[in-house]
């Protein structure tokens, strides 16, 4: 074990994509914990779009991460120093800990997993957040029915893949909507969506016209922009259109491009929700034990793309979501599980 | 009685505005009842921000008027020669007449009205489509309920004077955004809205600040563009933003403006639901015999803007509701009542 903690702050707001300048790298010692603390060495970091968010300032759903402080995140590790009564060392945890090697914690919001039930980085991805919004975001927020046509964008991202299993589980007909061939691929062979569209590829409007030719019923929207305003001229009556991300739009630079078709929730009598994971915290339980059961009898497969390295690749890997590099849950391993 | 029946019919389609070749005024000799018909001769006819998009081509939550067809408009009238057995003549009555001096009908969708309850526009306002819409578009979309905070865009205009009212009616704080200081004084001091913004004088985004401090709950659109957009950065956690027109960009020659701050339905955990009134046909007499009693007690006024005319002022009298110079609804008058 080092005796330092290395660190990623955040050391100025970023205009667009975040470059190298929006970030601190600092070290400090491995810190040791006073009573009722928990110090864990963290060895996976998630990467979530939603970060580029927090990285503004403003109010929105939660606090801006201040300038100068490290950076936040969800990860899972190890505790290796425990004066809490609840935890002890050698447990493995999921908690908010941040971008950095170990953090120290009251425990508050710090969850133990099981690694011989699923590998860690699946605690970050489809047992996690990932798997929790698509959960609530197309259960609760989408009131999913048997039967609907379902569109999921960013399908072949970390919380676009869970939905559209879901949603195929669920006994709807599901179509993804993904950027480039290999993506579309593995949606329709591997995760058994019925139809995919790649809009780098396709008219989206026109491929939706053949693949949901009575409309769709439910929109799982993880990337506004363009992509938003097709989906809502093929709205059916009644359709719910979930506003779980817009990654399209996160890093730009001017005004938000808003869904000019909007009227069609007019036409439609169609509704678009937003939606936070976190209002669902007291219900995580019941669906990660329902995920659970269904990755253990395959119906549900989870994939998580782990980016092996330092700390100190956070800034570059975090780049591959804007880019749509990944496919499923993108996760910096920074030490072995 | 005049011999001769004058009718508007639909020209072409505009671009913008309508203008005066997009219409095109016939005369045919006043229809005869065939079997199980009447003839309706028309005195009232409704002007509505709706009828601009009926003049588009295309699919809608309603088919467009065709060209050569007489413009589509809801009307009043006294029935002038009868073979159906439910009617009789001279009794008065409500129906999707058309731009038109008389109109034969086979009695579907016609309403007796009793204009010794009230005056006859009213069956075009307050009783009829009009109030129907301020009423379920704000108790069943908007999900109203006691103490919210309610804004209403085109405060001033048929639809929106009436929901602000309902809004005041069922406890509610309301405040009014309309174009000029003679219609908010008039929301204020007449219809009791607890608060005003001028759309025209004010920021609008800076005046919700100060008139909506803990956000808004429920949010009626009659407009769209920017007004939209200012109310989006105002939610309430959990509000529910009703769609209900947009008269600022149903003349737009471009594409419509979307709401670009529409993320904010995330950050508020907040709804967007479109509305068409004719789905609540099965509940009409229910929401007019609410509305009767409210106007009966003296705690709903209903205005009406009549512009005597003959038929041939229907175009330009069409123009009022998109320069915004109505107040309360638009009926033009083309014969006594």
């Amino acid at each position: 074990m080092s005796s330092l903690n290395h660190q990623v702050r955040l050391a100025a707001r970023p205009k667009g994509l975040p470059s190298p300048s929006d970030w601190n790298h600092t070290e400090e010692p491995v810190p040791t914990p006073g009573d009722g603390e928990l110090v864990v060495g963290i060895s996976h970091i998630s990467l979530d779009p939603a970060m580029r968010g927090w990285m503004n300032a403003g109010a929105s759903y939660i606090e801006p991460v201040e300038i100068g402080d490290v950076m936040r995140a969800g990860a899972v590790g190890r505790v290796i120093a425990c004066e809490h009564p609840g935890f002890a060392v050698g447990e493995h945890v999921y908690g908010n800990f941040g971008v950095q090697e170990y953090a120290v914690s009251d425990g508050r919001g710090v969850i133990k997993v099981d690694p011989s039930l699923a590998p860690l980085e699946t605690y970050l991805g489809t047992l996690g957040m990932t798997g929790m919004t698509a959960y609530f975001g197309l259960l609760d927020v989408g009131k999913l029915e048997q039967g609907d046509t379902v569109v999921v964008s960013g399908a072949a991202g970390a919380v676009g893949s869970v939905a559209g299993q879901l949603a195929r589980i669920k006994g709807c007909r599901v179509i993804g909507i993904a950027g480039g061939s290999e993506k579309c691929r593995w949606l329709k062979e591997e995760l058994g969506f019925d139809a995919v569209i790649d809009y780098k590829a396709q008219d989206v409007r026109a491929a939706l016209r053949t693949a949901a030719p009575e409309g769709v019923d439910v929109y799982f929207d993880n990337v506004g922009g363009p992509i938003l305003d097709a989906v809502l001229t093929r709205l059916a009556r009644g359709a719910r259109i979930v506003i779980c991300g817009a990654v399209s739009q996160y890093n730009a630079t001017g005004s938000v491009q808003g869904p000019s078709n909007y009227l069609a929730l007019l036409v439609s009598r169609a509704s678009m929700t937003g939606m936070v994971v976190f209002d669902y915290a007291a219900r995580y339980g019941e669906a990660a034990a329902e995920l659970a059961g269904w990755l253990q009898d395959g119906s549900l497969i989870s994939r998580e793309d782990v980016v092996e390295g330092t700390i100190a690749d956070f800034p570059d890997t975090l780049l591959k979501l804007f880019a749509g590099e990944n496919v499923g849950k993108l996760v910096l391993q920074i030490a072995p599980a």
